[in-house]
């Protein structure tokens, strides 16, 4: 038994990526998505699914002071010594209540897809959308892709991606359970609960025909280079420190518990801090 | 005193990346490459910028069963449900001494060449080179960038960036320093320690005027793609148990501590396990 | 609405965990294990509490050269400036298959025994163990708690614990139950399953009362200090770049894929390194 | 050549932790602190010993909203499936700013001390004191272990952590030094940056005579048990996505940057999320 990896293997002369010499073969000649499917796959991808993976990483990178930014920057403020040691913890947060939501929904669709006839219509889409809600419902657990915090009329990222998932060849069945999911999960909650993000994302890996795994895969590689940004952002103007400040400040924990605590100082020299 | 980033932020109905729509100037629009540099500085790549950043990300991605890998895939045998958990312990080990050393690399030649003349002649660089060599030795440090365990003849990638390097106009002051490093370190140390990979980077990521701290995170963003690989062909062919079985069969501990421990019988048990 | 935690603050002066002063009232006076239970739970333990806790911690704080440990050894290879960064990716592998295995445990037999009737006798445990094994085989999973790669016969660690938690009052209706799994186990699967060390720790959790989730935690922390002792080892007798050298030595890959390698030397030069 | 460490290693009937039986020589037998000791150095703790390093890890387990714990509380937000990554997450931000400072303070006590003769008098330990506060003032670097942006008067845990210290017979001549350090600071910024909780955490674990690694190793230890008080609180009555809305509500980007962006909804929306 040897322990090996069809991914690569080094030796004293070169280094091989998939049974391609990284210096003749790749180095120059390959971009970073093509070497992200080689990697993984052993095949570059075609156009339209590069384009597609192009996309959704650029969906993912970055939107601000997320969770994720948050935790990172608070991270280095303690650890500045470790950069990886702030974007791990940034993308430690990416798991299935948030990003990692992406891969849920593609599995959702892909199973539930799996079960249809090759003819189904739009009724069939209709009839498994409205079990998928009523399923999830009586579990009280929540259809992953649906519903969203702040954008309660429409996430802005799903038409575009749905249109770039079109140009590209990829607005499929998934696509289409995914929107029946959007209208049935309307009907039974009585209020709209749109499509989101990670819905869109998780409708494009399915109708790219990936392994739902991808849908994490690229979230993750995503928001490691919007972590990135964050991290060199925390270098020119530091805000960890702030973060924590504005946590404390609106905290008058001492003074309700009774004790003689001059808050108004404390918040001074914590602005000063 | 408002806590927010240039980066970017959220309303009802939009999200904004440095000041850009997502939903109609980004998402279709722009690829991962440009998005990594928008996020983190505001601004898409020159072409010869974005050839060179899709080289280095490359360069890094994966090759093999290298130890963040490792880590990963054991990880991901503990805990399964933690995709994120896997990669994050795989970029944990992009330190100082692997990947990391990038950072170290461009920041040390960057120091370098902002104390030459500008008209500084081979000899200055060689003086320098000589300098910085005898530094890191008297302090019982390792030059970083140079060395291979593996590559002893020298690092197959190093001629590869280079040659990408001069073609978008990046082998500048800084490769010019990183070679006379190389030469100056056979002449102190007696032996060829090759310019390694990192060393490339950082020679790289100086010529192309960005912040050091950039090279760590290429390192990150690159590696994150190649741990993902990782972990599908881990769902695909598990190795995480046979890596750790590995490790135990080699240990005799118990019969050399004296217990009657039967290890054929434990080795076939660990291999079926 | 402000946002705060029972668990303690800071004033200018002073530092208050659970409404204590951490000068006057905690430190000196109360043990670390005291002082877990405190920060959680705003309590002290009772002795017997104590004694069980301190006993779960000791059970998984190590046993040499486990998965998170390799993990975190192979960290510090290629990090060595972030010790918090090789016990974080030690930590990541306490999941569902490993240690984590234990909240599962203590959540299953805690949700089983609630559902028995107080004066349920040994058939009606029986019965509920039946199901509950007949139930996981038909879902495909895993009963948490049983069965162990190395320990076929039985886990060494069961035994103790289940003494110790026999003299500390803790070896109640999940313990009965858990020794039931094993039988029903036994007779479903027509082998020898034994309860191993997860399946005993979450019993003690269950039948202390605790949340499972405790038992994940007693994991955590535990395994910390495990850890800790590792990378303590690492830097007096290093195994990082040996543990890898093990996996690249035992890869005849170049020659498999048709190079003309020069393995031999390739390993020689790794053990060197 | 067999990689194995003292720590420990597995038989099929069998565990051993630095040669003791875990099930017939541990368990039941040594409390945690008792294993922290065994396991990282083969010997159980003095009693002293033992006293010192629980009041040590009582010192750092949590104190309330610090930013580790508000980077754990953000992450199980994400990523509630994985304790282990909320876990590893605050552990990661334990670096050279935050809590690693003790590692800092107690390796630069060691050497400073190591270079004073045997019969040094307080004048000698007032010269070394002044020469390190110049030292690394010059090198506009922070002298670990003084100073602290709340407790600008004192840190409540100094003068507790030192009584333990006297008691357990570990005030010794790093202390000696630690407070010359704090007059000569005061001396050289002519202002109070009194000794704080790490500088007193690093002259005890220096006066114990510990590698300075055990200081970064107590607090690692420790703090995992504080988040997991955090994490068991936030299932109870979470505060997550309260702190994000916090960062969000503060943040008028959007009426800043021109856009017509009702924020009193965008906060209720949040609010009510």
């Amino acid at each position: 038994m040897t322990i090996k990896t069809p991914i690569g293997y080094t030796t004293r002369d070169d280094i091989f990526v998939r049974d391609r010499n990284i210096a003749t073969e790749i180095l120059g000649q390959l971009d970073f998505i093509d070497m992200i499917f080689l990697a993984a796959t052993g095949q570059t991808p075609s156009a339209p699914m590069k384009r597609m993976a192009n996309t959704l990483m650029v969906a993912v990178t970055d939107h601000g002071l997320t969770p994720s930014a948050i935790a990172a920057r608070l991270t280095i403020l303690g650890a500045p010594e470790s950069i990886q040691g702030a974007v791990a913890a940034g993308l430690l947060g990416a798991g299935n209540h948030f990003l990692g939501t992406m891969q849920l929904s593609a599995q959702m669709l892909k199973d539930a897809v799996a079960g249809l006839a090759p003819d189904a219509d739009g009724a069939a889409f209709d009839a498994c959308a409205a079990a998928l809600v009523r399923e999830y419902r009586s579990g009280k657990r929540i259809v992953p892709g649906i519903g969203h915090p702040i954008h309660i009329k429409g996430d802005p990222r799903v038409p575009a991606l749905r249109r770039v998932a079109g140009e590209c060849g990829f607005e499929g069945r998934h696509w289409q359970l995914a929107t029946a999911i959007e209208r049935a999960a309307q009907a039974e909650y009585g209020k709209l609960l749109p499509l989101n993000a990670a819905g869109a994302v998780g409708a494009c890996v399915a109708d790219m025909g990936l392994d739902p795994l991808w849908a994490r895969g690229f979230a993750l590689i995503g928001r490691s280079a919007g972590l990135v940004a964050h991290l060199l952002d925390e270098k020119r103007a530091p805000l960890g420190q702030k973060l924590w400040d504005l946590v404390l400040a609106q905290d008058d924990s001492a003074e309700l518990a009774g004790h003689d605590n001059p808050i108004p100082q404390r918040a001074a020299a914590l602005r000063k801090a």
